[in-house]
């Protein structure tokens, strides 16, 4: 009798949709059949002084641009010195020299937000208040340059890390404005859109609005409702979920999304949300250095509406059909074993698809398994 | 009267759209108003022996696997003892946990092409005779593989360079080849396809199968047409043309692909035309090392026709709708301004839409005012 290999998704190579951008990524977890050892790194102490004079993000120093920052105690957002992207007016180009060689206009505004003060701490290490102001400076400039006439897409991220090619450590993101919504999330509200004109059958999920379904609401309210230790929820909160998403890239690649009921960007947050959301990005972000005890890179993105309405038209939110997207936050770190070994995207996944070994069920478990503690903040810790 | 502006591609702000995959590039011009200066970092020399006692490469060495490299001679091909496909059975994944949770088997196998058996040369090195003996082995391979049951596609690529994560400097690249179409390839494809179905009005320039348009010769044929101070093209030979696309992503990214008739993949081309091949490899990559007197990182593709017929069924080339595929290499190297200065792909890059400053127009220009005398090979530069 022929033995039938049944089929084990930590041993066994695969691929994975990813119905957000309808891409695969391609699993090879027999890659990984060593045992996890755990941290084996001495922790890495952090040797940044609480105010760098040489910072042109510190209180009172002066930018590139030549202004000079104010001696601020919170948050503090100011226009980069050298935008992508530049305000109107902003010349047509000239009919396409070939049908192939499209050229389309662009303009906007790119701002910096810091996050804090001192120039040696990191979303991990600041309080959950000090989040909950980076939050509302959030909703602030999504408010502020949304309903600015002609732009049409408002992108916060942040770059943190000098493995991410960010060569200033002080906290801090950014927030490019664009008259155009860009590739990457006009991708994935196509396919949010079109799922939403799908039928799917009631499964206890949220609904978005015209009581559609929403893909992020079914597919967060199947991970919480799965959760186990097979699972791939990395930590919940009343409202939030951050967990490894089935089609994850990166080895420890995060998102985190409302699950209660659907939101369609961070101007749609109650009070209630908006704390939750600190208190999980802390959660995260803690989690994330304790994994190699260093200070994690990673790129982060909000995904949402793409902007508000620009005027009140006084439809109510779940009338409004472009409140189709479901705000979300995407995580992308490059750290794959240790504080120095790092992913790279080249070769094949540069020419055909991402490819990963660990399995996004293995990282979450990974995730899980950290405390949420900082590693710096522990006893016998010296910084 | 109000002053008009004119767009000017090298000073305002713009977007252009990549036809093969459907998404854009932003490109920000006016972040590089400075002059360019030219190299100014000394020549790297090669420091590398010739023969490495410790590389799982070089002629007679060990490898991971345990078996022992033959003196070969030329190139040399081997099966990789950590593939990241494995050859069937492949056991069936059960049905999807949840709609949005889908897996597909895959299965397939990776192969190693050692390119030379000296361990300190590259393709910028290696004589045009010995880059044809390269591309005859990527033939083989490519027949090879892709006549295998159920082997849908064949990946050749190269991944070159410490910055691109390529731990070992001897001359090699990959060949996956998968029961599946990956992404990137499947999504040009589709472009492909829908862009012969579509009616373009003669050019001049050469088609497709079915006498139908191709999206590859048409751009490939006005890019030679339009070459100019301005234009995009790098270098081209009797059958070859490298051009930095008009949505390259990368600063110095090349596209090299046939331009005097529809070649529909590398086992498609004539002796000439392979030999012609071997001629512009070495030109471009020759160029490469030159523009930053280094040995220049990228990861190098094939994308072509995914695989041969499995048989031969008596279709003539251009009456095989599969030969819609154009064939032609992709070069995405990292390296900006310098030796050491790269970029990242991270922040609005992965978030949202890739951006680059240097527009493709300045990019080929530079490259194209690069010798092709290697810079270790002129007078005065001692080895
Ligand atoms: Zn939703
Ligand atoms: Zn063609």
């Amino acid at each position: 009798m022929a033995e039938t290999i049944t089929f084990d998704p930590s041993t066994h190579p695969h691929r994975r949709l990813n119905p957000l951008t309808n891409e695969y990524v391609l699993v090879s977890p027999h890659r990984t059949k060593r045992p996890w050892l755990g941290q084996t790194e001495p922790p890495q102490a952090s040797n940044l002084p609480e105010y760098d004079p040489q910072c042109y993000l510190c209180p009172g120093n002066a930018r590139a641009g030549g202004q000079r920052n104010e001696t601020y105690n919170n948050t503090m957002i100011f226009e980069n010195d050298f935008a992508a992207v530049l305000p109107p007016p902003c010349p047509a180009p000239p009919p396409a020299p070939h049908p192939l060689l499209t050229t389309e206009p662009v303009h906007g505004g790119c701002d910096v937000l810091i996050f804090h003060p001192r120039h040696d701490l990191t979303l991990a290490r600041l309080s959950v208040p000090d989040i909950e102001r980076i939050i509302e400076e959030w909703r602030t400039v999504y408010k502020k340059r949304g309903t600015q006439e002609d732009i049409a897409y408002v992108q916060i991220f942040e770059n943190k890390g000098a493995m991410m090619g960010c060569s200033n450590p002080h906290p801090h993101g950014q927030v490019w404005s664009l008259s155009a919504i860009p590739s990457l999330p006009g991708s994935e509200l196509t396919n949010m859109r079109r799922y939403s004109l799908t039928d799917v059958p009631p499964s206890g999920a949220p609904r978005g609005p015209l009581g559609r379904p929403c893909m992020l609401c079914e597919y967060a309210h199947f991970e919480v409702g799965a959760s186990s230790e097979q699972g791939r929820v990395v930590v919940k909160n009343d409202d939030w979920v951050a967990l490894v998403p089935w089609w994850a890239i990166w080895p420890f690649e995060v998102m985190l999304l409302p699950y209660k009921r659907h939101v369609p960007s961070i101007a749609h947050l109650t009070p209630a949300e908006k704390s939750s959301f600190a208190d999980i990005l802390s959660k995260v972000t803690k989690r994330y250095d304790n994994l190699f005890s260093c200070s994690f890179a990673y790129s982060m993105g909000i995904h949402q509406r793409p902007v508000l309405p620009k005027e009140d038209v006084g439809l109510p939110d779940d009338q409004d059909e472009d409140n189709i997207a479901h705000l979300h936050l995407h995580f992308s770190p490059p750290l794959l074993r240790s504080a120095s070994v790092r992913k790279f995207l080249v070769g094949f996944e540069l020419m055909a698809e991402p490819q990963r070994d660990l399995t996004p069920e293995q990282a979450a478990a990974r995730l899980r398994a950290c405390s949420e503690v900082h590693y710096l903040d522990r006893d016998g810790v010296q910084e």
